[in-house]
């Protein structure tokens, strides 16, 4: 079966049927009509112009926003509205690396559509076709896919650590590679994400990071995210994406994008094109060539 | 200096300044207002309809349509007005691999902004900073881009040749790697090109592969179409494009992406996001995610 498969999961949303949410001047997101509607009503937080979602001119900087903003958030979670609350404060930014307008919790990034950024680890063994795929299952307690499938390691991007320094912290909690060997790793490019989650807009950009890891390496959990480790074979890996949902969807994308790059899948598959077209979905008003 | 200065040798062209190209129903390029107009006074082969330049619609077979461009083609071939004339025919089509709708002279693509298929080849020896790439410098009685520096092998893809099977005759041709050796190369992605050239417009989806040669290698160029090559360590080619613009425009965009997925760019480099957008713009028509 086509991979592109794992593309259908999640329709390409249509963006025209979100109100854009601006903050001091930038467009950073995407919010559903009804909850801006609701939103607007509070009026010392939030306006709506022109058809858009403004956090209020008055909120001038980027601690009074985040202020705010918690105060709105709480309310919401109190009706049971972000669900998979995680204490842990996203960065809102137009573009990576810029000056934050506002922080804010990141399991309410899809309520407002703001981009959030993470980080991927493909760990593997061996090369060509006897290359192995270090595969976790994630533990059954977590608010966010339970069960499914996932990469070795892998995480949200938090306020202050650059990507390389992320990925070597979740390196070592998620699977206990120590930095000597983490630090081996590869940046290798990055996969967009664009979907409708349930609550609104999934809008993210995930740096990814090849390591080749040693025959001897086992990997062990240490923050009890993980229910196993499983070391897969490549073909395993590509038979399971072609016939079925198993992964993370946005860690199917990092798969494809991985056996893409490694020659794994070439030209002469079906759907090559539309495949790789599929990896980045243009995200409107992020990092984009200039003009 | 960023990498970003290769993009701006070509800023992304306003398609709304441009007419459509329709045959048979299937949008397959765009054409400069004025030679739409010249055109639709042939109105045996063309029609202009609600803005787009169609192809008539009595022009009912490839075969039809093949013979009708190509009388055009020699017309404006004899006011000089299609430089570079190759007497290689391209197909025409809306996404890759697909039946062509018709075909026409090579040379002649960017004045269609048709879709033009190729395939690139990064031949390298050594792993990380100790790696080097083989370079070549253009012949300068090349028609494209004389002097400048290129890729050890590409070319366009012609009709009748998968992107592997085209690859390996270009590698003999242009190189001399012989079939055994450039049967190893993988296949490793692609760009996409959508840039205003003099003429019209440059669409194009480039295959990309990747071949570690063995280090006793040394390129034999069979077609008199290269001055000479020089194995170029993987620094060096980063510097160049830094600060200068000795690389053709596409093979600017396959180094960088050669870069990315080999990681000696990361995401500490300033503009990494933007470099990677600009590494596939996405062309409107062709090969996109279905929604």
């Amino acid at each position: 079966m086509s991979l592109l498969r794992q593309y259908s999961r999640y329709p390409a949303p249509d963006l025209g049927r979100y109100r854009r949410f601006v903050v001091a001047g930038s467009h950073v997101g995407w919010v559903k009509p009804e909850l801006a509607s609701e939103l607007s009503g509070r009026p010392d937080i939030f306006e709506l112009s022109a058809g858009d979602l403004h956090m209020h001119a008055g909120l001038a900087t980027p601690e009074a926003r985040s202020a705010a903003m918690a105060k709105v958030l709480h309310a919401l979670r109190g009706q049971g509205r972000v669900p998979g609350w995680r204490d842990e404060l996203y960065p809102v930014t137009q573009n990576f690396g810029e000056t934050p307008l506002l922080v804010m919790e990141r399991a309410a990034a899809p309520l407002f559509g703001v981009l959030a950024y993470g980080v991927n680890l493909n760990g593997f063994v061996g090369r060509g076709w006897e290359m192995k795929i270090w595969v976790a299952r994630r533990a059954p307690t977590k608010s966010v896919d339970p069960n499914m499938l996932d990469l070795i390691v892998g995480g949200g991007q938090p306020l202050g650590l650059s990507p390389v320094e992320n990925l070597l912290k979740e390196c070592q909690e998620e699977a206990g590679i120590p930095p000597e060997i983490a630090e081996l790793a590869q940046p290798a490019g990055i996969i967009t994400l664009l979907i409708e989650a349930g609550e609104g807009l999934r809008v993210g950009q995930q740096f990814n990071f090849d390591l080749e890891l040693p025959e001897r390496f086992r990997p062990q959990n240490q923050d009890g995210e993980v229910a196993g480790f499983e070391l897969m074979p490549v073909s395993e890996v590509m038979h399971r994406l072609r016939s079925a949902d198993e992964f993370m969807y946005d860690i199917a994308l990092v798969l494809i994008d991985f056996l893409i790059r490694h020659g794994f899948i070439g030209p002469e598959e079906r759907d090559y094109l539309p495949l790789i077209a599929g990896l980045r979905r243009p995200i409107p008003f992020a990092a984009s060539v200039p003009a």
